[in-house]
């Protein structure tokens, strides 16, 4: 008997690659942070001694979602203001909002609410872009969370730098170096979008993401307007140019991408790009409809985001999983767009690949981190069963999740979380929504 | 004190109307079937003395949310077949499988598994269209849940019945006439779509529409190819044809209603006819997106259907509601098209006004029935709270869903079913599962 820290027993086992198959009566063996074995589980435990089996009989055991793009913070700003247009809600609420509260003790508060909402529905990682990033990396530090910290940067101060150079500077010292070796943090350049970050800075970018091989996660064509405006201060559409600035390659995470001419979308694919997919923020804030199936079909790397919970508003991958399966057939108009095993991959190893991290995480696969999520299938409205991978995108909700670790670290164990308590991060909630809620009101 | 038999404090109470308002720490209270009294918390207890007072400190208290369209049984066959286009999806899986094995004892099981995902997801009540519907009111009625029964009429042979007269009668004897004096259970006629029921059946649909003042409740304009198929067959649109056979009235429950031109969707408000629009099933079946914010505007009720699991996969109407709220918003390209109250309105009173049970059920309004869903906001996904309207439509799930009552009887305590066993539900879809999936595999 090989001894090993944890053999996962499930149902099913759904690996997403190297194939995308479905493994009934399987198990997993982890041993320190990694996957050992993947096993039919009748064998897993003639073959090892387990310091602890963890048996699932009603589970699909999954990779750990990720979560290419967010605020994670913004949880604090969730439902503050809704069904408003976008420049009403970003220059009436979100930007007062911001200027008068953000710091790092919102950060802080924001970000561990948003880690405890992200485990509770299964996602293992996150891509995060926003103020105070090192704050966002010491949470997710501490809470044993696996996360990408966006060095943000915008040509505008805010309370966390005073102009394009001191972003920079921040983030390579106090996110990037200051988390060199821990394992749980990576970190990408998050310059804001082509209209808020000038040449100079990107040029910079675009020189110290070649030269240390880090992604540059960025919002690029996410409404009409933006692409108008663009056109008029610099004459060409945002894409091209970061084309010309030598920023479109494999490094580029583009974030949203509803606006796309055939001729971008074979150019995104020929430059191995990749683009992250928010269809509920798209659809919420009427930014348009990203063509997901087409996207695909050229081979361009498609992940999933949320975005922040201020427009989503929810961190919630698993609806986002399916809002993504359905509008990309609505738009496709092709009920065989976006199948469900694509959706689910989408939601997993394409993210783990637009951060750079495919090596790591994204699939059960050995040698891979134990990054791994237990979804109860046995529950009403899953039933009855005929195709586990189908339940999971089209009928299961991310409250059938019941186990999740990250590097073999157990987070969530029947639904309740390990490092957090809920009550605590209610409480803290509120008391900044009483804050941030009366000054709102007092802008109207 | 005045004696009443249910008293409900919540933290909120949402009546959805007369007015968009949102009541706190308000109290609802309930003789028999029917709400007597809507007012302050700390009011109710001077003035009532209740057999039963349930508290709900960090709830919602809303109108039970009414499900305008689905297929109540077709449970049995969620997540058959996925990702497949319409025709090979009905051919290949769905119609098969229907003449195999639909019959009394799927129907009765198929809807007990219906109605239980139902209740634990907050929905009061259903509008259904299916074969042996007779039995499917009996399910209702047994387990006290509220229900529309379509009476179905299509052209072609059924286990149910051999010819359109025949299914006629069979829903006028065993559906209407078997339950008039049933408070929970309404009637409609439910002729299937345009191209499936011919001229003469459609006629005698609407002299006994008129006559008994029922709704006729019909799938129109699903898809493009349908009308371009009606066209070459009836040589106008289906809607067209509806209007000159003299259906196109207040009772008609349009479902679907993808494809609509200007001219259309003025006469269907002149005419004052209900459209049922389902977002997902939309959606799955790359259908077309229904002109949900134009309809609206222009006087139209639209209420919100799931459709049925198979094509789903669920009878999740919460998530239908936020899709609805999202996707209203993108196709429309407006940000505040659809805002939250009007997505609650459209999943409760929309949906009774259409089935023509808008004085019973809808809104909580003294007089009306006692159809009461609780929603705990406190949960982790919902904090912090600005508006729980917006909770309610953009954040929370049906796993929110704490309590139902109907007609004053309780259906759900702390997401615990009164009168059905999960387990058996469970074990009865597997067994049905099994024999269902042998046979679709043998078809493949």
């Amino acid at each position: 008997m090989e001894e090993i820290d944890l053999l996962i027993s499930a149902r099913w086992v759904i690996p997403v690659a190297p194939e995308p198959l479905v493994h009934e009566h399987y198990a997993v063996a982890v041993r320190g942070r990694r996957i050992v074995d993947i096993l039919p589980a009748s064998e897993a435990t003639r073959r090892y001694h387990a310091e602890e089996h963890v048996n699932l009989p009603r589970h699909a055991l999954i990779p750990g979602l990720v979560n290419a793009h967010t605020h994670a913070a913004m949880t604090l700003m969730r439902g503050l203001a809704d069904d408003l247009p976008l420049m009403t809600w970003l220059q009436q609420h979100i930007w007062p909002a911001e200027a008068r509260w953000v710091g790092a003790d919102f950060v802080r508060d924001g970000t561990r609410l948003a880690i405890a909402e992200m485990l509770r529905g299964g996602t293992t990682c996150f891509n995060d872009m926003y103020f105070f990033p090192e704050i966002t990396a010491r949470v997710a530090v501490n809470l044993g969370m696996r996360a990408s910290i966006g060095m943000i940067v915008v040509d505008f101060p805010s309370a966390w730098a005073r102009n394009a150079d001191e972003y920079i500077a921040r983030g390579l010292d106090e996110v990037m170096d200051a988390h060199k070796g821990e394992g749980l943090i990576s970190t990408c350049f998050a310059p804001h979008a082509p209209y808020t970050v000038s040449d100079a800075p990107l040029e910079r970018i675009r020189n110290l993401s070649n030269e240390l091989e880090r992604p540059v996660h960025i919002h690029v064509h996410e409404t009409q307007q933006e692409i108008d405006d663009h056109l008029t201060h610099h004459g060409v559409r945002p894409l091209a140019r970061l084309d010309a600035l030598g920023l479109l390659g494999p490094n580029l995470v583009a974030v949203h991408m509803t606006q796309l001419s055939d001729h971008e979308i074979a150019l995104l694919a020929e430059r191995g790009a990749s683009v992250v997919h928010c269809p509920q923020s798209n659809l919420k804030l009427a930014s348009g409809f990203a063509p997901v199936a087409h996207l695909i079909e050229a081979g361009v790397n498609v992940a999933l985001g949320t975005d922040g919970a201020a427009s989503n508003n929810d961190l919630d991958l698993w609806d986002e999983m399916r809002t993504a399966a359905l509008l990309a057939k609505g738009v496709a108009g092709r009920a065989d767009a976006l199948p469900a095993h694509a959706a689910l991959r989408m939601a997993t190893l394409s993210g783990a690949r637009a951060l750079g991290l495919d090596e790591e995480i994204g699939s059960i696969e050995v040698g891979k981190a134990a990054d791994l999520v237990a979804v109860d299938l046995g529950r009403l409205e899953t039933q009855p069963i005929y195709d586990p991978v189908s339940h999971l995108v089209y009928a299961a909700g991310r409250e059938a999740v019941s186990h999740v670790w990250i590097a073999g670290q157990s987070k969530l164990v029947e639904r309740e979380l390990t490092q957090l308590n809920v009550d605590e991060l209610a409480e803290s909630a509120a008391s900044w929504a009483m804050r941030i809620g009366s000054s709102d009101r007092a802008e109207d």
